[in-house]
């Protein structure tokens, strides 16, 4: 997902830190370079697609690594560049005392901390923990419970924005956890994003995240079902969005990211659904927005049916298309 | 619903006609005074709750009238004020050849033109028909394919904004019909509103309100649910509203109305529910929405979803709240 | 539809009547033959896949019959076997006086009875009018009042069962109106259907096919469901079935019309969906479903949602596949 | 539940056990007090509502107990009747080599197997570990891959039937596991039910519970949607019953455990809800369903609508009511 998605305006009150907003940004470098000398090394686990770019971001900032992946061949870029790789999360969290872990799901994320050779095995007590994978926030929660008792410290902090992001350092971070030790997380967080939003105790993080993606793919879905009702009563595509953006209607998904192809330049539908946030992402989303419902008994009535619909996408062959391109799933498959 | 659900800024691009966005709205009042002596009286059928004050404006602008309503009383204040009161539709097609009607329902709008004493019993060739009843597209059309065979022309033309509005004639008019008869259209309708859009050929008024209230009745639905679960999930509700609105799960349910009580002043969950739009007429339009979709075999997943909710909503006693205590719908009855 | 779908044993206490309960059925033909030198014509307006068969059956008890189809090629067959063929309901009207008319939407029923041409121009007093095609039973509430009117009687009469069982007389009725004109529809109903099932006042037979159709795609969907879901989590398809149908999962989809592929012979799922009970079909009846509970102001969430999942089959290339084939739908596109 | 729910007929072809179906029942008793000397201890952990009446019928059958449940009150009777009480799961595991758990949730089952004093801590090589509790089934996956790496065999055996069928001892076992352990669980499981069903490997046995109970949540409330459309549009509900029940919308809900009052007798719905199965337990057990869903990518597009109908029926009071309440749920406040 585009890093602009998280990064509408001034947000007044919030507490939390975003680069842009700061005209001073370039300071950051400074303050960031100058403290160059006496950078302790950052744990990273996880070099995929996302914390690839994300760690050499770190690195950017003149922190030097101490990396660990379940594929060796992930690390190689890092070795080669002088980082050191170890061969578990334990060594990571034997030499370094923040670790930051961005790990496709809860399963990954529960045996890099608690496994036979987890974080948890050698953490060193006042350890800075922070967890940028996006998963149940129920599982941040336990894994915090285990981290405290090590005398460490353990932060949710999933990210928005994608890959474009990760490489040019505005995602958006929402964090959760003790607030006293927010700005010691801001200070790596801020190397990789452009905006480190506080959302308040451990797991909120996680809660925030997926309650914004929950809305947003029901809005997508909604405006998706809203244009494609509307063209079908002989409305204009075009007149028929700027109806919606000048009413009650409107939404993120009408008049930032508009589903229907024509009606806007410089988005997915445009570029046939290229791009942008993967249906498969927006399913996984979901699924963890069910799980968190089901948890805490909240119906969901238009989330989960939200959820079978991009499960349903996936089986039918839009899994790596964005997931505006609902609107081309509901067409009729002669008129479109 | 507020006037202002339709009114966010200037559209560009829209051919519409709005007195706010006109630093000389004053000269439409001018225009209208000035050309008094020569004003035609204008047909009303339909005075309820919102024909009452849009006919009141009418008559302020210096239009004389022709009323009729099924039920006497709805005329006695017109009579009173040296209005016109005849004794059915046809009584007014004959005295007027500009007639606008408001009225409850597709049945009602049907006897209005159809009937046994209907409008189309004495219209005259040439009149300009305007429906602002808020009824099923395909019933629209019908009319108008009566109306045209006849020799006069029909408009549909729904209103977005409630009674308040109504009174203060800051109403917003969809219009659909032939473009060479808007400026006629326009002409009344603008003593009545603030924001006239054309939006193509007839039905066309009518689907874009439908389309904008089912997305509407979608987003209010979804951002229920985010916040409840987001809340349930330890997040602080004013802090999750900020989040949203600054990411991409926004929409105007969540930055401008708010269902959750505490989060803004001057929305309806701020007053527990009193005002705005009812639930009862959020599922009569998700009911339109819903016939117009199966006519035209569209499918509309959560539009459906939503009008089933609203639909137990109103029987379950929230059918005079506004639709935004979809929230306390979704709260458990124990702790809300 | 199989004609068997309706025909589960005896059930004791309706006021229907059944062919197949009886073993003096044969009885019926006697009866039939005994009295054709009186029978009187019988019009038949609509001969479709469904009217042209179940003309025939009426022929076969000997009755003389008066035909019209807006498509005079449907009604050639008919002339050339020497039925009389005339040019309008109207003209129908004026030649029988028990007419049936089979038509594929409550607009085409609207039409043969009220339009300009329509059987209620020239309809004799005492006449029983009988229509069984499937509609919107406050459209049957309606031509019931007109032709009451008229001094006529009107039953509702939608079939269960197919093209099959229209040739081979198997047909379902499921009749609406007044209680002592029962007999008389009967007599003709009875010789092109072998249950012929009394509901009550008009518009109730509508309401039982369609309450009935309904139920029947919620629990074929949910069927699907459970059985895709089953098999997914590693069970035998066959056992899973075998499971279901010895438990309160039960149900008609489940134990004799299963939608997965090698649990049961004879049925659709065996022959790659082909022939049954075409999506199509079930969808337009979910849109009457709808249609009905909007009306009524009945809440159906499973109904509403089971309605959008047949649209989108059609929508995606199952139009002309049995309705079971939403196991196939469900599938991913990969494995299946 | 009724233990009827799983008790229609004979299913010919499962490799299922059944006391009812063989006359030679009784020989079972024998055949239990035949061998009464030789019996060997059997573990118990959780002696809820549902594990104190199944191990008293394990004591009736003859088998000592090693009891342990986390609220000692529970053991207390067996204590009285001078079955051993122990303070851990391990201390079971110490003294049986037959263990059967029935606990409330997953959670419980990972603790009471894989925590500080769990049974794995002491477990014997070759025990047979099932355990009865409805849970994920992903959780008696792994669960089952640490006890086989103890040298132990474990099977998942989730019941149908409630606490009457606990006590009368005729609960139904699905249970998933090795085929060849499937004769000594039945031995066990034989005591406590009349139905023990061969489902397949581990978790398969929670599997066809919980697909089961999804088809049964879903036919149930679209048993009451249909039969609520049918009233209200003119039907009789008893007529309805019976025509659905002919047809093809008959199902368990509609013809053995009718929703709607005065429709039959000796069903919840004929005593205001009490009794049977209430809605919180299904609202759990479509949780696992939805959970297992997730997991394995299925859409369950009515599954989780059911979900969240019984979740927001928790919610508004339905919590302790027979889940055939969605009927009254669904109709007008003012009319039910």
């Amino acid at each position: 997902m585009a890093a602009s998605l998280w990064l509408r305006g001034a947000a007044s009150g919030l507490r939390y830190w975003s680069r842009r907003q700061r005209p001073a940004a370039a300071s950051l470098a400074a303050v960031c370079s100058r403290s160059v000398a006496s950078k302790t090394p950052v744990g990273f686990i996880g070099l995929g697609n996302m914390g690839n770019p994300m760690a050499k971001n770190l690195m950017k900032h003149g922190y030097p690594l101490v990396i660990y992946d379940v594929f060796p061949d992930a690390c190689k870029e890092f070795r080669e560049a002088g980082e050191q790789v170890v061969s578990s999360p334990a060594d990571v969290a034997e030499k370094a005392d923040r670790i930051i872990t961005m790990l496709p799901t809860s399963m990954n994320a529960i045996e890099a901390y608690s496994g036979a050779n987890g974080i948890l095995k050698k953490v060193k007590k006042g350890s800075l923990l922070i967890d940028s994978s996006t998963i149940d926030p129920s599982v941040s929660k336990e894994l915090a419970k285990e981290v405290e008792k090590m005398g460490a410290v353990f932060m949710d902090a999933p990210v928005s924005g994608g890959v474009g992001a990760a490489r040019s350092g505005n995602l958006t971070f929402m964090v959760g956890g003790v607030e006293e030790e927010f700005a010691a997380a801001k200070e790596l967080l801020g190397c990789m994003g452009s905006n480190v939003v506080y959302c308040g105790a451990v797991g909120t993080g996680q809660a925030a995240k997926i309650c914004n993606n929950m809305l947003l793919a029901i809005s997508m879905i909604g405006t998706a079902e809203a244009m494609n009702l509307g063209i079908r009563l002989g409305l204009d595509p075009k007149l028929l969005a700027k109806i919606l953006n000048m009413s009650s209607g409107r939404c993120w998904s009408s008049d930032t990211y508009n589903p229907v192809p024509g009606v806007m330049d410089g988005v997915p539908s445009a570029n046939n659904y290229q791009g942008g946030f993967g249906t498969t992402l927006m399913a996984k989303d979901l699924g963890l927005a069910q799980d968190s419902a089901t948890n805490t008994k909240s119906p969901i009535f238009l989330g989960s049916q939200a959820h079978q619909i991009y499960r349903m996408m996936c089986a039918k062959g839009y899994s790596k298309k964005d997931f505006s391109s609902v609107f081309q799933f509901l067409r009729e498959e002669e008129t479109f």
